[in-house]
């Protein structure tokens, strides 16, 4: 930064003294940290293994009951360019949770939202605002904000699912509210898997429901049809970035099933490999299936079935899939966040080097 | 009316001639008529029977071929109360359609949008826009807005389907645009039941899809898929007014399937009669299982397997199965566009004959 | 019609007589008739002369009083094409009302939705819902549906103005409800011209407002703040096909003022002949200032200060003013209905007599 | 946290450490950091004086030239509870820009959204997209992400104005590009305030604009329009918390101005003591005219013309204005960010010390 030919260095320092002194600081030599020509993350690409989340878990189950105030026995993914932060990304918060036979979490409610991602373990439950979800493997589990939930296994067996929420974004933004149930369970005042039934088979609705917030009304979409659409959509069509790419949604608006979290199905049929692309939203993998791998920003990461993995924003990636068995991928995606604020961008990388855009929401 | 002081009766009649010359009107002599205190429909209540429709049908199959110019084997029902103007009800049109083993519709488009409810027959085909849709007993099929379409039965059977269109709305809004494809057939540049492919199942869509017009992206609802809906959702619950009812939706909006028609599938439970409600709409019913009766502004409509009929606009209606056996009503409605214009209202019935505002879009 | 050639005339004319006893009609029939290529509109362009209309509302003062059942004294255009239909376009009815010093109209609602234009006069008002709105020539006023209205006319000179409704297109959609006011008029709860308050100036809105309805919640679009937005436009751009043309804007969403009718207003400026085009939509105009001539399907139609006329869907036209004086049409147009149904579309004409798509809601 | 019986402190002490190596960490010690019952932000309710503001911005125009790379003359207000980071709230940057006469920043763009608003000063502009918009005091000029802008004085005067950004929530979500227009500044290809001849008076639009992106496109709200909406609104109605306020809006939408960001104008009449009430947005103001006091978090800000503070999110607030003038508010908002993501929550104070809900989002 020059200075004007009548000023002097020293005068300039006591500018600055007087500006921290009076709670102000100067833009123009911060403009390049502040304004960088492309967002510059701290996010890191990382991959867990699964050997490692499976017998961390199995630990975390001999060592530590449930209890109020800790609420929950969860290890989260702590993303190594954001330590000391919780965060997996930026926005996302990804986790197992763990539940051995005969406990209970109790219940409580939160403005961060969160989806469990079932891997193992089948017909314990989570319950939400008077509801019994049960749950297994391939089930996707929603707990919108500030609706009640907790989770019980009443089965033989240890389960353990995959946590996603949004509370570094709520956060960020100053938005976290949380209330304990007064009592440790919450009544059950509605049919068992109740909204499967309203909403959970085909493009059909009961006529008399209105759309009440912006967070799906079905709160367990179950494998078995998940796994049918994936491959009936092999026999269609495939996105040369993603493959067989599909998102779940709400049915009462075709959106995302919460306003701060995209989920996402993905199979990744063998021999493919993707062509690179990079957003500006970021993403927290699990490998529900097979094995492969992902190159993000020119650096590998060979993945196998339950390791899981995040993709930084406005990082290039692609998938391959070079084994000769079916790969699935779910992943929980910040989009929604992006596009709502005007802020999603996309490009896919071009043979050259170079890049096109694919979306841009911010250009007018 | 009465008439000035000053005025005289002649004076009056010279005046209402010039006006007529002038192409003019005075609106005091027709305010009764033009602003009934609520709606005074010609559509009338009416039950067409199946064993009607299915013999004439038959016979229109050995009297008449399906041509150029003629386009469609279609016996269109007529409402008794709309005589001469080719409506079902004052906005939809319902019909049954018959192709014989071997035949063929030619391939066209139109602005007028249609529902295909297929009543009997399966392995025959509604091709759309390239996709080749194959149709059985149960499905609903649509042919949006100006969408190629053409028909075809290669099976060994005859096929007869439920027509719905808004061809009376849309001729009475003069926005009917009509295009023969230039072949007879059109080509089939997509996978067979390619969008069954990638919406028929659960809720998840392709991620690379976008919205393109206000139709469903989805062409065939699956019967299959239907009854299993139908059968999950009266574990749950049930409406007071038409039982175990679910509308059929947009994938990529949740709402109806053509901006101008919903289309409905209800379960009619044995031993069930619901309250009695009237609402700003008409409907279009199929039965498609089962007997029962519909009890509409007071006259009672005896009902059994294959028989349609029609309710009017701002008539109590009431359904009741007095069976053991489970009912299967399918309708079409014009729902969608009286509230995209401001003018859905509906009414509930009450006890002492009075009645309950239950929705109006139409008061501040 | 060919016939198969197993079958005879005979049997066809007693199929045809078997058909309509069942309230049946064959489609084959009258293929060409309810499925044209275009558009075949019964509307004919047309314009009114204002010396007639002007007139014909002076003699109506001097004959005919303003009473309950009559309810209000407003001359309607019938457009030539539709006699008896009471219809200015298929979809809108467009009316003089005239009121002398001294004269209240008894106040109502009823779910057709009206607009006024105000032509001549100063000083006379519209109450809505509780709301005095003053009003002045150049003035548009509404009274959205089922909202209460009444008129009155406390100044020393007659006023006249344009009605303008969806009274048409609600009538054919069976939806019109009316409902007298208890008393003569309706009380005045809320300041006056309360809403010109809240919402009358520049791009601000009271951040408490919540929008309740379709409609607009500003019921009073003044004239000299249109007047100064026209003539602001007019330094900065026109479209080739209307000129300077603005739409009235529903604060709450930047729409239509209702959800059935748009309001434009347009200068043409001195010495401009636009380009032709045609849309699925109707209009009618009134001609606020000036003189000119609008071309339609090729007729010329020439137009000075009062005059009003239609333009029939989907026909060419263009408005030429070959004046030194600006002029200024105001109009109503159905174009949010065409549009929330999926049925809008316009062409450019082509020099070489072709045209050119500009818009389709309809294609996929 | 309790220990399982058979756990041991060392166990649990090496079972920790292991998780870190992992990059994994637990839930349970952190729950109630993570979810607390309230936001607890670090945003600090403070006050920047206008003498000082003043002050340093004519010390920084003696020291400090405009250049590339520095790009503007900005002096940041820094809260005290967040240094080092360079934000007035969690999610807003407000700052002060001075420009003296002949001086020109330079063109750029960026996904950040700005807002000025114009403090002193008569005639210089700011260029957007090709379009230059003189500014004055009391204007409030959009620079919408992404748009290419510049700045200019070429008055004799030096020109202070606010800054408003959503820069510190465009960072935190690394959305972030920043692009150097190829020449100092952009060449100008629209007329002169162009977007205000579109946009800028009544409530009506060019027939043939379409809405392009999420931010409005009327780029210059002036001074006079909304003085006098706010006059006049005066006369009709008034907010018991914020008096009589009004919001900026895109008349393209009838929504906020940016999708990140609110814009407010207030009128604080003399005698008011508004009813406290939080929301878990935070906002700047700035006092454009008068003087008062704010009292947040039960903490008395005293303020008068030319001041600047900030309400943290979820803190009660409530205005005063002890004096017989006027005082005039203007403030920036994140509220559009809260209700996108369904965050938005409202509660007003009542008499007794408690709380009741006004409005939330995240309410099923």
């Amino acid at each position: 930064m020059a200075l004007k030919e009548a000023a002097t260095v020293d005068a300039l320092q006591v500018f600055y003294t007087d500006l921290e002194r009076k709670h102000l600081a100067p833009l123009w030599t911060a403009t390049a940290d502040l304004l960088p020509r492309e967002p510059k993350t701290k996010v890191l690409p990382f991959l867990w293994r699964w050997s490692d989340l499976w017998s961390l878990a199995q630990r975390s189950g001999e060592l530590i009951p449930i209890e109020r105030g800790g609420e929950r026995r969860v290890l989260a993914l702590i993303n190594p360019g954001l330590t000391g932060r919780y965060r997996t990304s930026h926005t996302l918060w990804a986790a197992v949770q763990y539940l051995q036979p005969g406990e209970r979490a109790p219940a409580h409610r939160h403005t961060p939202a969160a989806i469990r991602w079932i891997i193992q373990g089948e017909g314990s439950y989570t319950a939400v605002d008077g509801e019994k979800c049960v749950m297994g493997r391939g089930d996707l589990v929603l707990t919108p904000a500030w609706s009640w939930h907790d989770h019980g296994n009443d089965t033989q067996e240890p389960m353990i699912w995959m946590d996603g929420l949004d509370l570094p974004l709520v956060n960020d933004l100053d938005g976290t509210f949380f209330e304990p149930y007064p009592d440790f369970s919450q009544p059950l005042t509605k049919p068992e898997n109740d909204s499967e039934r309203r909403y959970g088979l085909g493009q059909l609705k009961p006529t008399w429901e209105k759309q009440l917030g912006p967070a799906s009304p079905l709160l367990n979409y179950k494998w078995n049809q998940t796994s049918e659409a994936l491959g009936r959509l092999a026999g269609s069509g495939a996105s040369p970035f993603d493959d067989v790419a599909m998102e779940f949604i709400n049915p009462h608006t075709g959106g995302p099933v919460l306003p701060t979290m995209a989920c996402w199905i993905q199979l990744i049929r063998p021999g493919i490999r993707t062509r690179a692309h990079r957003q500006t939203n970021s993403a927290v993998y699990q490998v529900f299936e097979g094995s492969g791998a992902t190159i993000i920003n020119g650096k590998r990461f060979d993945w196998k079935k339950g390791d899981m993995f995040v993709v930084p924003p406005w990082s290039w990636h692609e998938h391959a899939n070079p084994t000769d068995a079916e790969a699935i991928l779910f992943s929980i995606q910040d989009t929604p966040v992006m596009a709502a604020l005007g802020l999603y961008r996309e490009q896919a990388y071009e043979e050259n080097g170079g890049h096109q855009e694919v979306v841009s929401t911010f250009q007018g």
